[in-house]
Formats: structure tokens, sequence, C-alpha cells
């Protein structure tokens, strides 16, 4: 507070109790406690009185804070403000805590609401609230309403501001602060018990966390196919033929960048429930934890095959942006013009044309899909589907989604794989490169669904999905694979396997 | 459990009461029982440990069992497990449920959870957890956190495993079992009395059981159009004159069958809300339930104009890609070459550019109302708006939608309608047919507004929409609709009806 | 009620209590009344029982009403249906309310749910339910389920009609209705006293208030645009040189008007930040009010963003549709001919392929961000985003996406800014008008962000972003800026102020 700043001010603002008298809150009309004159308090005091309260505000200098104190509001000294009401907002920052001991006694049993933030984590041994508590250990302290805004305090809930989070140890307390949240228009939430604060307080610090690991994936991923193809584009072509198409940066190599990156990261998405569902098999077990990187990896599918989606957006407008290109229409006329001035015949090639076709068709459909996930992993969507559903849309269209994006660059290579005219610098074409990953998962889904769908998951023991009977053509597929991997203990661990992702519900 | 073979275990794991006690819980702690230590036990029981709760694990066979129970949780045989807590979890299959029993006494008055699903839908003449109620006639079953897969109560809700729905006969025993849940991170909504258990049941077998007609619609017409238009343009051209024009099965037909049934469903999205209208009008009173082909059919309208809008993107995706395709690029050099070879003149038709760009536009139209559409119907959207704004975006917006679809198909066709060259083998165009249903949908549309708007559809008599005064030019309009249809007494009953879906809220 | 037309019905329908008796109730059923047999109890009536309720319809004549009444309630006069429950829904219209006087004691300390709403805003002096509690003082008047259609009561909550709102003096009458709502499937909440119930009851009233302003504004920039460039295109080229190119309104005029108007409603969403940042600059404090005019802008910032982000939508269509257009490839035919007919030479100017593919993927770029800035901005999104990350999206990313777009923009317009020959009667060209506002807006952000980043924003005062330090290279950009607008007590005011939209949460 520039409270001393703003003393001319001073004279204009008397105690706004007596305009209170003239405007008498509603009889039943409950008290609350702001302590802290800040920005942070006095939104908090605006909202408070909108929804009907009665708002004291505790002050160290009552009579110079009362300046911009919200119209209809008290201003007390801490003491006095703190035995007006059974509810008491801390909106001051830890280190001015201590104002507080003395005043223990008025305090005994009532609710300390803690709503101060840190300035980055792990500032301070122990939580603001768990600090607040062993100060005044006979009130009850609630942690909340610290992932707010003060704007949105003022302005009520919006956007990324209609949810509060609640954490206390008395739940009698907690009711009281989660009604309160309700009328001011939020929507409250219990988290538990006070130990939670340290998490509450670093929630509004957090910056996409689960984002960061596949947005470096995808920055390395998109940096590494750059410069390996722009070596292989543009450096080659001016080391061997002294050709500047440095132009062809922008959006020719964009437009092999994005579709790499986003059929990578694609199946980046699916290899670990795939590699998940191995390990189960190798373990013979689904009842250990998986290790800590295949954890890690499973929680951020999600926002890999969201990236992977930007990537392929992204890819689908380069794409249809090429014959604007004035690289486009140039060749476009050239081509006619060399057929017209070489006098050649123009003969139309069927298998061209199929190919070319299929390969944009199942483009096509792969992105639509691709469309498809990324609406059903909207929050509001996942929402109202059932488990069974969401898994559905997620893991059944999500692995078709990825073998038509698959095909689609298959097609698209064609044969350029076996002519060595492609392979410049005997380094290969980046689509191939990118076939790999995508290959291998399919493969290896492959491999895991095909006994799966044949034998009954659900035997009569209650040990779902045991795969006691294991058809010829799958034990010759699954022995093929153990020779090549030597993986000779996985045969017998496959009797009793069972697949923790894929049964919804299962029981002892 | 496959208890025997993991003995060799055991030996590591002993009852784990005494770390417990080594970390005693907070001495607020609830605690809570799980009879059953199967995958869906221990989940659960890991999840309301690190929530804070107490947890006590009944098991038939308490000390092989105690091997893999998470870390802090006791556990005790079922009768010892069941009188340490008041609220059970019942996390054993439906078959193992008389273990229950003998322990009915124990169980009086106690809360138990029925967690159980069933492998298919009616598997037992009753629901699961009515069949515990009537073998513990003195407990309170209470059905819930069935739809949650094993893999969210472990790792806490997620996409499509937030919402948890309970229903049991007491208020109380349901109210205990809601704050757990919230307790869990769980958001929970009462859904009633026991009898709704079956229903909560048979919730997380579902898979898009609102979705199925609409998909069954769109797949009988995509087969039946992608046949008669396989007929009349590629094995017509090959039996007639011998062309091999298959390639363009793949783009081009797709690129046919995609609008006509995109806008076919549309128009099956809007046909009933104008059916019913008439029916209402022929009743002459909207107290009376539709037939049930029509309420189901008014059901599946949102995923009607959702499978239209899957089917636009395609088309427009289609559209977008000619130029890149082979055979349009192998079209257009062919053009320029005949037109150089021939020495033709190049003449700019300004009505066919008026009338290209005149389609394209109101596709673009279309298509971006079309998606405006599908934005709404979102559910965190709709949720959002009020019930005007949403059927002004759903009925006034998607009849204009449909209406500028209508339109561009119409100037697609242009005046290939008149030439008899287009009726090969007698048979119209595909788009010709597709028009059928959306110029009715349109042109009773027509008819249903245009009274509505000119006529004081809120009387003075608190009954809405009567209309009283009919201008004569919307009689004579209705009169050659019901000269045509012989409806007669519908002149007389249109003097008094209501359209139930157009007004909110109707007093008597 | 048309009772006297369907009299003949009545023969069919005694009262239906015998009927109730041979189906009874659960024993712990609740019972309810609801006063009034229109179309809104009756369905309310409906859902009530199907929720398990026993209901009890007051009618003022209940023989001839009990016909239509939902199977299985009861039809009594309105005294004594009153006097069988103790929650009470009024589904009469206001107008009829003095039925309720002479009941006055029977209702006392009963539950009224006034579910009324108006024909339009302002009909009456007082809202419905305040006019309920003063005829009726001594019972407890609850608003509520107003907001819901008469279909959705009768079927369920769907789409828009989810959430009910609730408001009334007395927290236990609200408590006793929000439980009824739950357990009819919908999600109560409390919007607090009576005082609000008018601001429910013109919720149903309500079309898109919040999207006016920027409908007008976009309807108004889209017309004048509009007309700007029909006279500096068609016009002027039918006026000087006789050629009739109308055609191009279609799609080449509104390809112009799309992206001038985004992008001018694109920096009119990020204008009023900047205002108001400056504004606190210049009054020295942020805890003054801005201006209402500056406030209501703000408020619909979203609005305009959205828009924008549409009218990009329909640019990016009438651009990708160019090579389909039977201009566009009339003119690619023509160029080639030309090319062969007077034998010129094709060369590739890289200098062309550089500035168009730039310009292509900078568009490319922006519009991909705008999108994600739409996919935040819906509410399930920005529900789940931490404060934050919200304002890390919409502000950090949403200037670069300014960034973006403007720098198409002017890469776009390249040196024609030059050339003489592009100002037509003397009138710029569009997009050079509509680069004006972008400019100014980036110009501004910057001034605005240069300080903060070197600054430390956070002092040991906890009075954050207080800038004591400026580097002298920031001062004199500062003061460049003031000797140009002569604002210079602002250099001084430097020292001391906050920024409210920046700072999360700030103490005293």
């Amino acid at each position: 507070m520039t409270g001393q700043e703003r003393s001319e001010e001073k004279s204009e603002c008397v105690s706004l109790s007596p305009m209170r008298e003239a405007v008498p809150a509603p009889p039943e009309c409950e008290r609350v406690c702001v302590c802290g004159t800040g920005d942070l308090g006095r939104s908090l005091g605006l909202r408070l009185l909108q929804a009907g309260y009665g708002v004291v505000f505790g002050s160290r200098r009552p009579h110079s804070s009362s300046s911009l104190i919200p119209h209809g509001a008290q201003v007390l000294g801490h003491a006095a403000a703190a035995q007006s009401a059974h509810l008491i907002f801390i909106a001051v920052q830890r280190e001015h805590y201590d104002f507080l001991v003395p005043l223990a006694n008025q305090l005994k049993g009532k609710v300390l609401v803690d709503l101060s933030n840190n300035l980055r984590k792990n500032q301070y041994p122990e939580a603001n609230a768990e600090y607040l508590q062993s100060l005044v250990p006979g009130a009850e302290v609630v942690k909340g309403f610290n992932t707010l805004s003060a704007w949105s305090l003022q302005n009520g809930p919006s956007d990324a501001n209609r949810q509060v989070y609640i954490c206390g140890e008395s739940v009698e307390a907690k009711q009281a602060v989660m009604a309160v949240a309700t009328k001011l228009g939020f929507s409250a939430l219990d988290r538990g018990f006070l130990s939670v604060a340290r998490e509450l307080e670093d929630f509004p610090l957090q910056l996409f966390p689960q984002w960061r690991l596949p947005l470096y994936i995808a920055t390395g991923l998109s940096a590494a196919f750059f410069f390996y193809l722009l070596i292989r584009d543009i450096i080659y072509a001016y080391v061997t033929q002294g050709k500047d198409i440095s132009f062809r940066i922008i959006v020719s190599l964009a437009n092999k960048v994005c579709p790499i990156v986003s059929l990578i990261m694609l199946s980046l998405c699916y290899l670990p429930g795939v590699l998940a569902s191995f390990l189960q098999l190798y373990r013979g077990t689904k009842y250990r934890r998986f290790p800590d990187w295949l954890d890690r990896w499973m929680l951020c599918r999600k926002q890999l095959g969201l990236l992977a989606l930007g990537f392929a957006f992204l890819h689908v407008l380069y794409t249809l942006i090429i014959p604007i290109r004035y690289y486009g229409r140039f060749k476009a006329t050239e081509h006619t013009v060399s057929v017209i001035r070489e006098n050649r015949t123009t003969e139309f090639d069927t298998t061209t044309a199929w190919r070319g076709d299929s390969y944009l068709s199942l483009g096509i459909l792969g992105f639509s899909l691709y469309v498809l996930l990324g609406i059903t992993s909207l929050p509001s969507v996942s929402n109202v589907l059932s488990w069974r559903e969401f898994s559905f849309i997620q893991s059944k269209l999500g692995h078709l989604t990825l073998l038509l994006c698959t095909a689609h660059t298959y097609l698209y290579g064609w044969n350029k794989f076996l002519s060595s005219s492609t392979y410049k610098w005997y380094t290969p074409l980046g689509y191939m490169l990118c076939l790999v990953l995508p290959s291998v998962v399919l493969l290896l889904k492959l491999l895991l669904i095909t006994p799966y769908t044949h034998t009954h998951r659900h035997t009569q023991n209650n040990t779902l999905s045991v795969m006691t009977a294991l058809s010829s053509r799958h034990e010759l597929l699954f022995l093929c694979y153990y020779t090549l991997k030597g993986w000779l203990t996985f045969n017998h661990r496959l009797q009793c396997f069972w697949d923790l992702k894929k049964t919804a519900i299962t029981f002892n």
C-alpha cells in the first residue's frame, strides 16, 4: 500500500460506516471480515458486498486505508474486525502474518481463509496455510480462493476462473467457505486436508506442466528434421548443382517437417500403451507398477496427440495452398509450355491417378479421424462419454487413424523406396525415416490384438482376460516373435496375464 | 487373485498394521472398509488412502492377500473388516455376494456401496445392487462408482471419468457416499432410488446408443448412393464407351456421395420438427404424445446433424484437393494445350463466373454456419446458452444452413436439370435425388413460419400462439396445400393450436 | 386451458387417486404440490413423478383439469393441494397469483417456488417472485426452474437445459428446492437473495446480450469496407475502362472484406487492454475504475475475438477455392496461352517466390494460432486452465497472432504502398486502411512490454511491478513517446504503477 503517497486523497474519505447505516443491509445479512486492504482484499470485499454480505475490513491503519475501500464496507483495526465476524479472509502476504499472533485468543474457533500465493515454487519450507495454522493453532485454517485472479474476484467468475479449490482440516469450516464461494458464483471443490495446501499454492504458478515434455519432443523432432531436410534438399542442390532453391524453406520444407513430426508424435502417443502391454506380458502380471518413465509417458499421451493434430493441421493447410503458390503456378505453366514447345502428346496414366487419388483420400480420412480424436478429447465431450465409449474412440479409432496416416505416407512414397537416386548423400528421404516408428507400433499392436479377439477374455474364474486357449495360428505368430527376440519365458507367462488398461473393472 | 502363484512374495509382506502405527493417520481420519482385494478394490483403496482415509481391506484370506495391498492399509477377515467401519465398499463380483449373508447382523445400519458391473446387459433378473439389498436387508445399499475404470479409480478423475452416479433408498447413506466421491476428486450426482441401479449398471456397457440409428442411416445412404453413382458414372462409361475411369471411385465418387449424404441427413435433422408441428396442427392440440418413431427420431437430431457435418467436412476437403490431384492438373494442361493447338480464342464468360462464384460462396457460407452449429452443440457451449439462444441457433440458423446448402446444390446443378443428356439410362443425377428432401423440408417450414411471424403469438388469453387472424395471403397458401392433401379438417383446427417446441413456458 | 373444448374427454378421466393407491409410492416418497395444470405444471409434475416424488396438483377446477394430468398424480382444489405438501411449485402466470391471497394462512412457513417468466423485459415494476412474496409474506418464496423450457422439464436435462438457478431469502428453503432439482437430474446453483429474481426472470428472454456490440461492429465494418471496395474495384473499373467485372463481388470482394474485418476486429480485441494500461500509467494508479465505455469494451473482447476468427475462417476458405474458381482457371489458361503465343520465356523469380511463400506461411501460422485461441476460449477448455495459463494463451499468444497476421498483410502488400497506380481516385487500398489499427496496437504493446521484461516486477516491498529502475534505453524510448504526446507528467508517474491485469494477486 502506498498509503503515504495517497494521503492527499484521505480527506475526501472518512469512515464509510455512517453511509452504511443509511443503506442498511438486510437483517439476515451475514458478516464476514477481510484482513488486508490491498488489491486482493478490496476486490474480494467488493464481490462479497455485491453478493449480499456485510463486509468489515481489518487494517493496520484503518483511517488511511478507508480511502479506496468499496462503498458499503466498514474499516476497523485488525483486532476489532476479527472480533466482528466468524469467517475471516486473510488477504495479506505471508510475511505479515505475525500480526495475527497477538489476536490468537479472539481467533479461537474462527475460520481463517488463507488466500495467499507465493512468487515461486518452494519459496518457503511449508505451505503458507500450514504456517498460518501453526501461528494460530486455535483457529480453523482453510486454504482457498488463491487460484483466482484479483480481476476475477472483482468481476465474478469467468473463463479460467470459475473453480475454487478448498482444503483444510475441519469439515464445518470448509463447508462455510464453500457456501460463500457458491454464493459468489464460483463452484467450489473440496480437495482434502490442509496438507494439500502446498499443491493449491503451486497451482497458480504452473504453466502447462503436462505440456512441457510433449512440447520439447515436438521442438526437438521439428529441429532435427528441419536441419536434416535442409541439408538433403536445399544444401545438396546448392553444392552439387549450384542451384539456389532456398525459397523452398518457407513452404516446401515446412510441409515436409509437419507431416513427419505429426506422424512420429502420433505413434509416440500409441507406443507406450503397446509397450505397457508387452511389459505386463513379460512380467506375467499387471499388479506391478510401470517404470516411472513409462508412467510419465502414458500421462502425456493426450498432449502428444493434440500436438500431432496441430502439426497435421499445418500440413493440411500447407498442402492446400500448393496451387496458389507462385512456385506451383509457375511449374504448371512451365509444364504446359514444355508440352506445347516439344510437341509432346499428353497421355493420361491411370496408375498415377489411382495412386495419387488413393493417397489423398487416405490423408483426408486420416485427418478427419484425427480431428474427431481431437474433439473427443475436449473436456466437455469426454465428460459425457462412458468409459467404454471413450476407450473405443481413443484406442480403436486412434489406431485406425495411425493406420490410415501410415498408409497415406507409404502410398506417397510409392516406389521411391527402391530408386537409388532418392538416396542423396546416402541418406534416406525424410518420410522414410518417419515411417519406422508407426510401422513398429502397428506391428506390435497387431501382435497384441490377434489372440485377444478370438479367446474368451472373461473366463469363469473371474480372472479376466486369461488366455488359456490360443489358437495354433497365434501360437505360430508368437513363436516367430519369441524366436526373434529370444524371450522364451514369454510363452509360459502368456498363460496368465491381465491387461490393466483394457479391462474396466475386475475382481479378485 | 492368483494368491497361490505369488506365495513366494508373501514372505516380504506381513500385515501392514504395524507400519501404519508408525505413520499414524490424522486423528479425525475417517475409516472406510473395502471388501475385496482384487484390482478394483486395491485401486479404490489406494485412492482412498491418498485422500486421507483410513482403509481396512476385507478378504477371504487376509494373510495371502496382504501382499499387494497398498501401503498404509490394513487387511482383515471380512467380518472384522466390516465391523471396523460404517462405510463399506463391496468390490467383489455378484457371484460372491453370499459371503455377506452371515454378516447380516454386523452390517445392520451400515452403508454398503455396490461397485459391481456385469459383462453384458440383462445378465441377471435384477440389478446387482437390488440383489445385494435383498441379501442384507438391514443395510443401506448405495449403487455407485461402477461407471469408473479401475485405472481412473487409481489415478484420480480424468477425461471420461469425472462423474460418479449414485442411487439408493436412503438419503443419508447417499450423502455419505457423495462426500467420499467429492473428496476423491470426482463430482457425484444423485440419480434417485435404488431402482435406477440397473440403468447405472448398464451405463458402462453402452457404446453410443444414440448414435446407432444415425450411423445406420448414414451408412445406408452412403452405400445406396455409392452404388447408384458407380453404375451411372463408372459402369455406364465402361459399357457404352468402353472407357475405364475406375480411378474416379476414390475421389470424384466420394466427393459426390459425401455432399449428397450430408444434405439428406441435414434435412432429416429438421424434418421431424416440421412433421411434429404438422401433426399438432392436424390433431389440434399439443397435449398428446408423439408416436414413438417420431419421438425417437427427434431425440437423435443432434447426432444426425453432427454426422451431416462430418460428411460436409469430407466434401470440403475432397473439393479443395481438386487442383492438387493428378487428374485435375492433367485436365488443366490438356485444356490449355487444346486451346493452343486448335488455335481457339479464350473468351471469358461472365455468366459462368457469376454462377460458379455464387455456388462456391453459398457453399462456404453454408459450411461456416454448419461448423457454427457443430460448435454450439458441444456440451460446454450449449450449457452456457439460455434456452432461447440455443433454440435461435439450432432452429433459425439451422434452417438457414439448410437453405444455403440447398441453394448451393441447385446452383451447382444450374441447367443440367433440363438437358436430356444428363439422364443416363433414364436415371437422374445423384444431386437431383438429394434435393428432393431438403426442398420438401424448406417448403413445409415456409408454410409453418409464414402465419406465425405476422400474427401475435401471445394473445391476451395467455394461450400462446393462437392464430386467430390469418392474413388472406396465408389462407391462400394453406388452401392450396389442403386441396393438394385433402386435409380439409386441417383448416378448422388451425384456429387453436400451440407449438410445444417453440414456446418456452406456457401457463393454463 | 381449453377445458371446454376437451370436455368430451373428461368422462374417461376421473380423479386419479384410486389408481395411485393401487400402485403405492414407496413409503419414504416425498410429497410436493404443483399449483397450475398448464403445460409447465404438467411437464414438471410428470418429471417429479418419474423421480419418485408424490405429486398433488392444485387446480381451480380439479374435475375438469384432471383429464390430461400425468398418470399417478392427484388433482385437488388449490387450498387442499397446498395443505398436502411443504414444497409448492407455483406454475401459474403472475396475473393469477391473487388466488394465493386467501390461502395465506395455509401457506405460512411453506416453500413456494416461483416458476413464472414474463413475455418481455421490465413488464412489471417488480420481479414476479418479489410480488409473490409480498402477497404471501408468511411463506418462503424461492425463484427457480424458470430458465428451463417445458420441453426439458418433461424430458429431463439436455444441452442448454442442465443448469437451474435458484434465489431466495431463506437458506433452508433454497436447500430444499436445490435437492429437488438435483434429484430431477439438474445441477442447481444458488444465486443469492430474492433481489436477484429479476435477473433470473430476464435470463430466458436474453438473446446474446454480450454479442450485440461485437456483431454491430462486425456488420458496420463489413458494410463500410464492402462499399469502399465496391467503389474502388468494381465501379472504378466500370467508369474508367467500361469493364463489367461485377462477378468479382461474390468471391474476390468477399475475400478482401473478410480479412480486413478480421484483422481490425482482432486488434480491437487487444486495443482496450493496451489503452487500460496506458490509462493506469497516466493516472499513476490502478485503483480507480475504468470509464464505462472501456469496461464494456473489455468485457466483450472474447466475442470480438471469436467473430474475428469467423471472418478469418471465411478468408481461408475463400482463398483456398481460388484455383477451383472458373476465373482462376481462366486466368491460368490465359497466362499460359499468352506465354506461348507471344513466345515469351518463363523466368522463375526467386524474390516473388520468397515473398509469396512467406506471406502464405505467415497466414497459415497466424490462422493456426487464431484457431488455438478459439479452442481455448471454449468454456470447458478455459475451465481447466490455471489463470496464468489462460492469460499466457490469450495475451502472449494473442499478441503473437496479431503480429503474424499483421506481418502477413504487410507482406501481401509488399511494394504496392509505394506505387502511385494503386491509389485509384486517390483512395488507398483496403488492406492499407486495415493495417493502421493493428500497427498502432502492436506499437503501443511494444512500448508497454519493453521496460517490464527487464525490470524486476516483484520488488522486496511486496508492491509488485513497481518499476524503480528503468534502463536508459527504455527511458529514451519513453522520452520520444512523451515528447510526441506531450505527456510530461507521465514519466514521473511511471515510478509507481501497478498493472491490475498482469498481476495475479497482490497485497497491501
